[in-house]
């Protein structure tokens, strides 16, 4: 019996973490180890303990016949400013400065296992916003979004500046990058956004806002509306920022080329108390 | 006591799917949960059982001081044909042929979900290629190359079509697309690569591999050597391929643009013998 239930303990572990924001039945449980709903819903509250103590997340649990269980991933305030000040402090580096004042932060983004926990960080923020579906910006978007998407359970719709014709029709809409005031096209495939979604938008690097204002208007031509937005990094603009309601994880507030000097420090989602408690 | 042990295979649980291969110490777990190292051991013991029994993957563990574990995520020949299986009748439905005779399959890799999936049925087959690092092209074979990423725990490296200067310097190579014969350039930042690396091409579609053939040319370019390559989904193609070691998911062998028939079916992967055992 002792064994029998370690091993339902791994199991389902295993299952919930593969299967964030899904409902999954004590039926389904029941039947899968042959055991009885009690077990299993006792396993369940021991599930449920060690998840919230270690900060793994909280498992919202329904009772009666329909009684089921949901994973929703968490990550607590101090742990995500923890690892956000670690990769604040790793982009200090001065040898990041590039030519033209850009900082090289690829290396952060391609690598897999970072990329998942600051998409846990926004997959935290955001579990309240009633999203269902994330959009983000070809190319470096891309990473961000996928985990933060998997870890919402929603689809992700790939926005991009040239117009692919391997995706079937697209809208596309002309928008005005802030910083170096060019006309842009920005693309979506018809098929990737159903009318009346709700969108989270997630996005690598910001600086006057345009690319997210373009999405966010892009979003209206499919009949939908935005519920979030959310940055990787936001760059201290001089002008006012063309959009006002998003989240950055990280500010970069200057990089001196010359000087190798560059400031970077958390965002601002770490100014003001979490929005969607 | 009973409790404890039911906690610590929750935690360990969570702790190695997160870390796959990475070395794990017993000593690490032991101090984790101020528990003996043969309590430990015992519990790896269950949960390297319980997760053979259900397909979730291998724990290789080493004995001595220096003992450890390494969750190496598997996926059985019978569940990666059936996964594919189920995508290839997905994929088969008349309304995805678009105009010019492509396929639409943009929902597909558009779900973290699948493609979490899709990259555990890579990750598991090179899990013993020796790569350093995953290479891909943008756009689209990014989401399904962080999935192998991240279960392989690698880096991953994004080779794309424009040269932007965001990323400092840059290694270009023009390089001949095999269906359009168009010449084409193709960009990796070269802080991107290390010298020497051993590289896993990912992509998600090849026609007569122009692409791939590219990657595995610009990868000579950084001194470092291919060790690997697989695509979601190929077509067959006419004429000879470009590249002769790949495999592939899925086979195209046709989208009757007029009758809309689309043939898929599983790729080579499931023609022969895993090459890595």
């Amino acid at each position: 019996m002792k064994y029998r239930r370690s091993g339902r303990l791994i199991d389902m572990t295993e299952y919930l973490l593969r299967h964030p924001h899904q409902s999954v039945s004590l039926t389904f449980f029941s039947e899968r180890y042959g055991a009885a709903k009690s077990s299993v819903s006792e396993d369940i509250g021991i599930i449920k303990e060690v998840f919230e103590q270690k900060g793994i997340g909280r498992l919202a649990t329904s009772a009666g016949v329909t009684g089921g269980v949901l994973f929703v991933p968490t990550m607590t305030d101090e742990a995500s400013e923890a690892l956000v000040q670690d990769i604040c402090r790793q982009l200090e580096e001065p040898s990041r400065v590039l030519p033209g004042g850009y900082l090289y932060m690829m290396d952060i983004i391609g690598d897999p296992e970072r990329m998942q926990q600051l998409g846990r960080i926004f997959a935290s923020y955001f579990h309240g916003s009633g999203a269902d579906v994330v959009m983000t910006m070809a190319t470096k978007g891309i990473p961000l979004a996928y985990a933060v998407a998997s870890q919402l359970h929603l689809p992700v719709a790939i926005v991009r500046h040239e117009q692919r014709v391997t995706e079937g029709s697209l809208v596309s809409i002309n928008y005005v990058s802030g910083s170096s005031r060019r006309i842009q096209t920005m693309s979506l495939s018809k098929r990737s956004l159903k009318e009346g979604s709700r969108v989270l938008i997630i996005d690598d690097f910001m600086k006057a806002g345009g690319t997210i204002r373009g999405m966010m208007d892009l979003t209206e031509e499919f009949q939908s509306s935005v519920v979030g937005a959310g940055v990787l990094m936001e760059a201290v603009h001089e002008h006012e920022k063309l959009v006002e309601d998003y989240v950055s994880l990280m500010q970069l507030s200057g990089v001196d080329a010359r000087g190798r000097r560059i400031d970077v420090g958390p965002g601002s989602m770490f100014h003001h108390a979490a929005q969607y408690e």
